[in-house]
């Protein structure tokens, strides 16, 4: 064996929900290949190149970030007290000042490293230079879903259609085929490219059997203006584009009615709830005790630190399972079992990749976190998924394993100095501020 | 001088809302003594007893947190997915089981010490024993606002109004003239004690010029209790009794009509927001931007950890500043500033206590926290508030001062070892589990 952890509780995430009270995991060539209790991995711990002791610690799988653009990271808490149309006309002027290769790399490393940090070890995230975003997530070590950006206006890279188009099959070309990499198409949205182009760039996704991940139903302002445009609210259009599968992923679905959750769930397509993006710029409460009915599959991201202004997806998990309580009256209107789900089981299969990530199961990638339960708010625990909703802090997060390589030891990168990067952002920073004022 | 903070950020909290780029604090005998740039601070420094580098933190006032239950840390997550009125029969079953004064002396230094560790100075805590609260609340060395407890059911400690009102009179005869206590009376809401027994227990605060807090229009389903019993919802039967003044502190004040609103202004009363709470226990949105508007003091709390699972003040800062947003489609329905202003300056006013805490000014308590802003989540920084709010998490708290004693240093408290609460709270589990078995 390459690695056998023990003596931790474990919270598979699988099917049953199984939960092991002492136990852990064996992995081989970066996969799971037992999960069981403490004693029967004790054979195998012996001639393992790596034992880890998880007692006092929670092992599960590595969460899912489903929607982030991590080298927003960069302008974090620049831009505030604004709705989003007006936010986004400001950011945007930052990012075409700011962002170039080198920037926007610094960008990821900055934000990947906090997600890897708090125990996210596959990110779907969408960017300018998304080939960048894998550098970066290959020198700290998680995997990534990205690729081709599709936007109207010339954005960042001043790009039109045939170089988007071109660039979208470069990243598949160079990333089709990486284990570490769910290779996507990302048009921005319905309101900011055409619905030719969405077509395309859904053609594109198509051919190489990839993910198609697009932002829709963020606020009433966005549905009310696809729908003037186009003659249909966003979810009804993107269907009527025949834009919608399994391999689709919708960021945000704030704003539906009843016909189009009954769309999302016909058609297999994956709404990412993005709870503290869509409170703090006040775009709203997305229906997910509806969806959960509906059997949506319903993922959970942080959207990027410039609308939280940080990437804590135990945030996002808290949030998700409490707001919706209060937005409809029902204690029980989200339960700790659908709000874990969320930031693991769905976020896997939103990539596609339930029968890799998601889950400790044997076959799956080693892709783990062991959380610390012995901290002042920690304790006492009487059930551990209620403790990961509930009372989980990121800085909980002690180990993470991606692969079954260590990647984060005692709260520590194991793969890269982040100093230099906090430093190289810091000064960074006049030449941010200097650009939206 | 005994300590002198440097080359901070400083937050100070004031009415003007004074930031200082590169500055600190100087502290003689418990109390601020001087708020200055590095530089004017330089020839204070070379004489001091200690001095503490605050270069890439901030330094600001301790969070004062309005409304708390430490000691119930014991069920943390023991009693899930019920709305309130059925949740709190299924807590108080355990409360009677499991609380004794060694058990709530036990509840307290765990539920302290996760508000201590995280940069809260100064808590008012609701519970039985609130002797043993002070206890715990000394060997931690933090400021504590408690008091007699009235509550017409036997309750934990089976005493009758008699009892009650000597507990509460003995309370203010052990710790009425201390500085790091600010003592109240507490009955515990309109639909659990009388009127009567509401008016006795103001008259014992008002003779001792002490603080009177309650719950109060928590839920949908207590105002309607209240109003069927009394004919008046929560807050004009409060006012209609006499009961509301400036040392008149309210937990919750979730469902008030503009009526109530004007009531709370008019009299001068403090509103806390519970959001974590508000939003797990289904209670609802308070309408804090209305009472906001209307000049009320809101102040900040984290109720219990039986209704958050956790006491984490960041996490009831950031609720505060975006749930609000999204409730109301308004991007500035509460500002960074407003939002800070509930952490520190409410809480210290709602103490009648704002001459003493809540900003970094000379002749305050030297109560003060220092947070890293040197990691991955955390850079860059354009607005030292706006990361306050949005961007800083309990663990960044490094370093914690009451009355110019460092009680937290690098994270770790200096006057307990916290392993041993935790050892101890542990083999308490199966026990607290058990009583609701
Ligand atoms: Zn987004
Ligand atoms: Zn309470």
């Amino acid at each position: 064996m390459d690695l056998v952890i023990k003596d931790a509780t474990v919270v598979t995430c699988d099917a049953d929900g199984t939960v092991i009270k002492s136990g852990g995991v064996a992995v081989e060539n970066g996969r799971i290949v037992r999960v069981a209790p403490s004693a029967e991995l004790e054979p195998l711990a012996a001639n393992a190149r790596q034992v880890v002791d998880g007692s006092g610690h929670i092992l599960m799988p590595g969460l899912v970030n489903a929607h982030c653009h991590a080298a927003d990271s960069l302008f974090r808490g620049l831009v505030e007290n604004l709705p989003l149309e007006p936010w986004l006309q400001t950011v945007w002027k930052a990012e075409g000042a700011i962002l170039n290769r080198q920037t926007t790399y610094l960008g990821n490393v900055l934000g990947l490293a906090e997600l890897l940090l708090s125990g996210v070890t596959t990110v779907m995230d969408m960017f300018w230079y998304p080939d960048e975003t894998v550098r970066a997530a290959r020198l700290l070590g998680m995997r990534v879903s990205t690729g081709g950006i599709f936007f109207d206006p010339p954005g960042v890279n001043g790009q039109d259609l045939a170089g988007r188009i071109a660039a979208a099959e470069r990243f598949f070309e160079e990333f089709g085929d990486a284990e570490d990499v769910f290779s996507a198409v990302l048009p921005h949205g319905a309101y900011t490219v055409s619905p030719e182009n969405l077509r395309t760039a859904k053609k594109i996704a198509d051919r190489h059997g990839a993910l198609f991940c697009t932002h829709a139903a963020e606020t009433r302002a966005e549905r009310a203006d696809v729908e003037s445009r186009y003659g249909r609210p966003v979810i009804r259009h993107l269907d009527h584009l025949g834009l919608l599968d399994e391999r689709t992923v919708l960021a945000h679905c704030v704003h539906l009615d009843d016909e189009e959750i009954e769309i999302l769930a016909r058609t297999g397509t994956t709404a990412v709830h993005n709870p503290l993006s869509n409170l703090k710029l006040a775009s709203g409460f997305a229906r997910v005790p509806d969806m959960l009915e509906a059997k949506i599959n319903v993922a959970l991201g942080t959207d990027g630190a410039i609308s939280g202004n940080d990437l804590d997806m135990w945030m996002a998990l808290r949030l998700a399972a409490t707001i919706h309580k209060a937005n409809t009256g029902r204690a029980d209107a989200v339960s700790t079992t659908e709000a874990i789900h969320m930031a693991t089981g769905a976020g896997a299969r939103a990539l596609c990749a339930g029968d890799r990530i998601g889950s400790l199961e044997p076959g799956k990638f080693a892709d783990m976190i062991l959380i610390d339960c012995q901290r002042p708010h920690a304790v006492p625990m009487f059930d551990p998924v209620t403790h990961l909703v509930y009372s989980t802090a990121k800085s909980d997060v002690r180990h993470v394993f991606v692969g079954g390589v260590q990647v984060v030891r005692d709260g520590q990168l194991t793969r890269h100095n982040i100093e230099d990067t906090l430093a190289e952002v810091n000064s960074l920073q006049p030449r941010i501020a200097a650009s939206i004022a």
